[in-house]
């Protein structure tokens, strides 16, 4: 919870209190597109090294605000942190992204660790009180976790796949089977976000990457209804919890997912149709985006235009500035600054 | 145009004429899953060599129609054959999908060919008088092209790409450019359909696979509008030419879409919402689609329940039932049966 009650713009807009300038942050915005992450990452050893030592966490966590001046940190961890906690292998090999032992038959399924060893993630949620000193008090600290559907396509697959064939498949052909995956990281997901409140976040977001792979039947079964329960049980815990969710691709999915879930805010990527947020989706909740990536690569005038199009697109209503997705390595810094300076005009 | 007045279901539907049944056909039927395919494939050398030999590419089109009596058939060729006739080096290495030599930057566009030589396309047109003479007169006959901005990933990265980022970046960064290629793609995609729909096709389908990576004010320019041109095109020519229109991941767009193209049908992917759809879509035109091939691939309870949600969600108003994406080589063709037979059964 936060430990002071100085006025946060992020968490103004999350309860319901449009900002005339709309509070900003980025998606992986502690990442490889910053040099002084770079030197960090070199000297911390793996990726999970990375992660799990509070120190180094913090201080990529810290990075970009002291740079950008962002209304927001968001805790430098992994999605696939609740695999590592219940014991499966999680492996980041370099430039191959993450490998785990896949899990994709039943009888492996039914051998699944229920509960996770929280002690594993303890480094999490000291890496957040260490943040959450630091931090000037008007910016806001996001925890998350990974969407089940998303951490098990993972799981399944034990690696990223196209389309995410085999956890679709396997969720066709063993609907049950699958379903006890997907209830055991909603269980754990819940402990893991109401952990990352207890340790000093102020909110926290629900990443739902692949979501915008599964059909309406399926996307209301693996994605809404595991975000639902997520929320629900936050809020068990932590009646006033925040949380903010991104059901990825979900385009006309959205209504329903918002409805559904209750959550704050829903993060929506750069080719969500925007009168459709508008009329259905920003009357009952904020809204977080959703600026291409590439905009923010390309600069100029292209930046100039795309930045102002989410401005004219939400910023009537309730909006969190961001991307539509992670910030990409390539990006140049100064491009950031130019968005950043930019939303900060904004006269709304 | 076609050759008899015997009454075609699908070419009903896009007439503005609902089935009882909807018309049937499978995206990408001539194709791998089918022993038949592979044994031509086999004997005919390259890929490029079978699309271009009317006597094989006429023989891959009528394969699935003799097996399941689908309700269409689809000229066995490329959506790069365009490229190819503006004479770009296009070469399908197995397994690796297509390569191209690349074109990104304003100096090389600037000297790209603008009009193709259709002399390299006859093989097209005569592979679709063969088929048309062999083909039962019910059963329609669909040509294609690749829509301009899909086509213009692959010219412009010289290969697939994830996320389609070099066309995209490129199209922020030198738009003049950019609309160059596009250009220059509408008018010969115009003549190219033109001269498919003379050579005995009842209908031409749009192919814009890659539509959906793009922000709103892109997917208007590269995809909606270029699509508005080839429609209003042919028709200049060809007054009555039946146009279907894909813009695969569109989801809130594919209203805009259908209003501004004016096509006779729209394809809709897996995962699109169907209620907007049903109330927003579908009254102004035919719908097209939508079962994950996945759920082909599982077959069983999972197939028979993907088939009657596409049914339910669409079959009340104009349907032609299809894929939401091509078949996949790995599809049993127990399955296909299996959805053939229960999209027939369909009391609507």
């Amino acid at each position: 919870m936060p430990q002071d009650s100085a006025t946060k713009p992020l968490i103004e807009v999350l309860s319901g209190r449009r900002q005339a300038v709309p509070p900003l942050w980025m998606m992986r915005q502690a990442g490889r597109y910053l040099p002084e992450y770079r030197e960090l990452r070199a000297k911390a050893g793996g990726f999970l090294d990375l992660c799990f030592t509070p120190e180094y966490a913090a201080e990529v966590t810290l990075q970009p605000i002291r740079r950008f001046d962002f209304d927001a940190a968001i805790i430098f961890s992994d999605i696939l942190v609740i695999p590592y906690a219940l014991g499966r292998s999680v492996r980041f090999e370099a430039g191959e992204g993450p490998r785990l032992d896949p899990l994709n038959t039943p009888e492996e399924i039914a051998g699944l660790v229920t509960h996770a060893d929280f002690g594993k993630l303890e480094p999490v949620y000291e890496a957040l009180r260490r943040v959450r000193r630091e931090l000037a008090p008007q910016i806001a600290l996001i925890g998350f976790c990974g969407a089940p559907w998303t951490v098990a396509t993972y799981m399944v697959a034990g690696q990223g796949t196209p389309d995410q064939a085999p956890a679709r498949m396997l969720a066709y052909r063993h609907p049950d089977a699958f379903a006890k995956i997907i209830d055991i990281l909603v269980e754990n997901s819940i402990q893991h976000l109401v952990g990352q409140l207890k340790a000093g976040a102020d909110c926290v977001q629900i990443f739902d990457t692949w979501a915008g792979v599964l059909p309406p039947r399926e996307f209301a079964r693996w994605s809404i209804e595991p975000a639902r329960r997520i929320v629900a049980g936050v809020r068990k815990q932590l009646p006033n919890a925040k949380i903010i969710g991104f059901p990825r691709g979900a385009g006309g999915m959205l209504p329903a997912y918002v409805e559904q879930t209750g959550v704050d805010a829903v993060s929506i990527d750069w080719a969500t149709e925007p009168a459709m947020i508008r009329e259905r989706v920003q009357p009952r909740t904020a809204v977080q985006g959703n600026l291409d990536p590439l905009a923010l690569i390309a600069g100029g005038a292209a930046l100039d235009r795309a930045v102002d199009d989410v401005l004219e697109n939400f910023g009537k209503g309730r909006l969190i500035f961001n991307l539509g997705h992670g910030i990409l390595p390539e990006t140049p810094i100064a491009h950031v600054e130019q968005m950043v300076a930019r939303v900060r005009a904004y006269k709304g």
